[in-house]
């Protein structure tokens, strides 16, 4: 077989070895695929992919597999390329503030080599010790600190990609600016890896920051919670880290209801909210961060405060926020989803799904949390069945009413297969049609993940 | 004619309403365009596209023409698309931080009408009066304000774009997370018009910045200046929103040999830096920048410094940096370089560049500044010539060494037909032809800005 003869017969598996591997972190069920091919370099790679056009071979491209949208389901007929011996940090530059790494390298390993050189990489999620940078790039990945660094895209100065035809595009640019042509290297990111495979990139670091303030805060309204947003961006600057809001009903639910949390706050209020704000000189951050939250006292955007003292203070209120064990055991069968929309809509926006859901299911509940500064709401929606078919009728409430209000169905995890169907309710059909160009211009046999994003063109 | 009923017989020019208008800001010559068209809608460009397409008619689009690469040049076979009836700010989301606008309005109405809603749009540059929110995102346009808030590209939430056959794609995004598909805006951002006419974005707000503070710092060597851009990163955290290198060179040719600023500080050091940090709070962001400065003094990154205590000390100490007429008045005739590459590399480029330069011209003077800590220079040159062919001869060395670096040609200023020629310095074979691919993709035809950043095709 010519592939295992570039990569090496142990990197070709087929038989019990694919179906032995879980088709990503959502399913138990076994890798379907044809075979997983194990190139170890660019060069590798790039071979591959010739081999592969010239027999139009599909394939699909694993990372971590911590994607959340099946982007990385195959078919017997697909070959999957796996990224997993490309982990290599190529290159550290403390001056530049850049590291160079090999796509298949996990995330955690890139932060904690940042941090070895005194630096950090901005971009956090819990899946870090498995997905890749390579997943985090194609994916677009977000996670708790976009309002201060951006989303994975902004940590991109340069990258490497192998296209359809095996052809190596090299766009490994170590500079904030550089404006020299078309930037290519965006075509890459958050395109799910249907454009082509990333195989390296050049990563901005960040100088580390030494102090964070954190408090859990109770809103009076929805009003309070945006004109918080506001106060905390003005007082703080560049410092706002994190800007997470809890709707009542989720505070509630993972506190006194399942007593999962002792709740740091009393658990009236309709809105609670983390502040997160990472600051350098700790003395004069912490008075920063208290006059600012006693200046929102003052003009009653918050009702109550705590602030963390210590560590185990501050992981307690992120704990509260970031329980989805807990979520998962006192919905369950339950339905996650990750939305974004213009904040000023964010509370008819909730009210009206929520008042959807409970009018065709009576015992049905929803809970709302999500990054509020950026847009994004996670819903979590239990209604007694985790059918298919109850799936599309709830996906149907939550995604419905964002069409008008220019919301968008995926914030974060992007399309995949999971919500391709949803596509056309947040881009117009001229933007689809364009993506469509796009994937013909460059992968016109249709070859890196098929069907993916984008639902065959009709025709 | 066809577009005259589209957009009114007034708003199509001829003749010597064409002549009597100015190539651009960098020529004193006459518009040669065959017609200029002055659409006053999306609907009316979309229109006139669809005509000229239908016609197999070139066009060039006018923002306020300041671009500095001949980007806007048009023949007489050529209909000038210009915005500028096109300038309305439709939107302001004091909550949402999104700032809706059309493309031909003025870089200052945006920061204005921002300011009039109690935030800032980020992104500034002295041609702000008449440069155009859509020549700023054709261009990627960047400034001072790079390290702190990113380029053009990271204020654009949304847009809309008309393509060469009148095809509306309108992504008017306006939440800061979108995952949904292939992020299509970002081929309109910095490709210089090739790929569509832009015609409306949703734009990124800030908090405004309450405090600023600035110095001008001496440093004693090269790795002093780079240990100050770690140092002041991490003290500052996101308050650091400058860090503009000027040579000595540089440094004395505005202060004691033009004569034109009393310098601040001696003129003996080999480097100085104009520090800036914008934050909120005045009197602990005076103590945090002071803090800063104490430890870099201590730490011998710095040997000498001066704190702007007043609005005009401020200005004084960028008025030297600033002063492109002073560099004009002593170098003239002049050559201006604006290119980027890794910043660890500055000195020994910097060095190389002024020994080829004066080998080859023993009189010639090259003086140097830039945006450090974007990896930005701008390169000074005179060599008592203005001709072409003296150009090319400096050009050559300017442009030769980033090859080796991983440079840039063009850190902002963009390709245009001036550095057609140096593309494939910065730029792989593999990256032009998928340049070429996304053109023939999208423009088929070839109709707009042609010839502009890629020479035609061969073949
Ligand atoms: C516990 C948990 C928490 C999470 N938190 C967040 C969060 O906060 N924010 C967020 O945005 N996401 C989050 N995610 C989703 C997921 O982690 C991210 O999307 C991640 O970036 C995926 O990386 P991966 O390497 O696991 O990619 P995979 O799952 O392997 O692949 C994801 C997609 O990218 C493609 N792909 C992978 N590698 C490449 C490559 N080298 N070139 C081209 N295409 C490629 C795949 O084909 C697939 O379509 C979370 C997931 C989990 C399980
Ligand atoms: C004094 C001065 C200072 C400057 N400082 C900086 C600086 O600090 N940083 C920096 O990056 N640049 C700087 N520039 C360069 C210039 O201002 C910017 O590039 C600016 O963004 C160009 O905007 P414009 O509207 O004048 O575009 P134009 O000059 O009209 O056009 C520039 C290019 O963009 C295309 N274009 C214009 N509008 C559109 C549109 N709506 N859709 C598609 N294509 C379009 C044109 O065809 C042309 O190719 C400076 C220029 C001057 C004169």
């Amino acid at each position: 077989m010519q592939i295992a003869a570039i990569v090496g017969g142990g990197n070709v598996l087929t038989g019990d070895d694919v179906s032995a591997r879980s088709v990503d972190w959502l399913s138990a069920a076994g890798c379907r695929a044809g075979a997983i091919v194990r190139p170890a370099s660019t060069d590798e790679l790039a071979a591959v992919m010739r081999a592969c056009h010239g027999a139009h071979q599909p394939v699909v491209t694993h990372g971590g597999l911590t994607g959340l949208v099946h982007g990385a389901e195959a078919e017997p007929s697909e070959v999957v390329i796996s990224l997993e011996r490309m982990t290599t940090i190529e290159d550290i530059d403390p001056i530049g503030n850049t590291l160079t790494v090999q796509a298949g390298a996990p995330l955690q390993k890139v932060q904690e080599a940042a941090e070895g050189a005194g630096r950090q990489f901005a971009l956090d999620l819990g899946a870090r010790g498995s997905c890749t940078i390579g997943g985090n790039i194609a994916t677009n990945a977000g996670g708790i600190r976009v309002i201060r660094y951006g989303m994975m895209r902004q940590q991109v100065l340069g990258l490497e990609a192998v296209l359809a035809d095996g052809t190596v595009v090299s766009s490994m640019n170590r500079m904030l600016k550089n404006n020299a042509g078309f930037d290519l290297k965006q075509l890459f990111i958050g395109s799910e890896g249907t454009l082509g495979i990333v195989t390296r990139a050049v990563l901005q670091l960040r100088p580390p920051t030494s102090d964070v303030q954190t408090a859990l805060v109770a809103c009076p309204s929805f009003e309070a919670v945006t004109g918080l947003l506001a106060h905390m961006g003005q007082a703080l600057g560049g410092n706002l880290a994190a800007f997470e809001a809890m709707w009542q009903s989720h505070y509630r639910l993972l506190t006194e209801q399942s007593g999962r949390h002792t709740p740091p706050l009393a658990t009236d209020a309709p809105f609670y909210v983390i502040l997160e704000s990472l600051g350098t000189d700790a003395e004069s951050h912490a008075a920063l961060f208290s006059k600012a939250l006693e200046a929102a006292l003052e003009q009653q955007l918050i009702e109550d405060a705590v602030v963390a003292h210590s560590a185990s203070q501050r992981q307690g209120i992120w704990d509260i926020r970031e329980d989805i064990e807990g979520l998962i055991q006192t919905l369950a069968p339950l339905f996650t989803f990750d939305v974004s929309l213009p904040i000023a809509e964010m509370e008819r926006y909730v009210a009206k799904v929520e008042a959807a859901i409970t009018h065709d299911w009576p015992d049905g509940r929803m809970v709302t949390f999500g990054h509020l500064g950026d847009g994004n709401l996670h819903l979590s929606v239990s209604v007694g069945s985790h059918a298919d078919e109850t799936r599309h009728a709830v996906e149907a409430h939550v995604y419905s009413p964002l069409a008008e209000l220019g919301g968008s169905v995926s914030a974060e995890h992007g399309i995949g297969l999971e919500k391709r169907a949803y596509l056309s309710i947040s881009r117009t059909p001229e933007e689809i049609a364009l993506m469509h160009t796009l994937k013909q211009a460059m992968d016109p046999l249709g070859l890196l993940n098929r069907h993916k994003v984008l639902a065959p063109a009709a025709g």
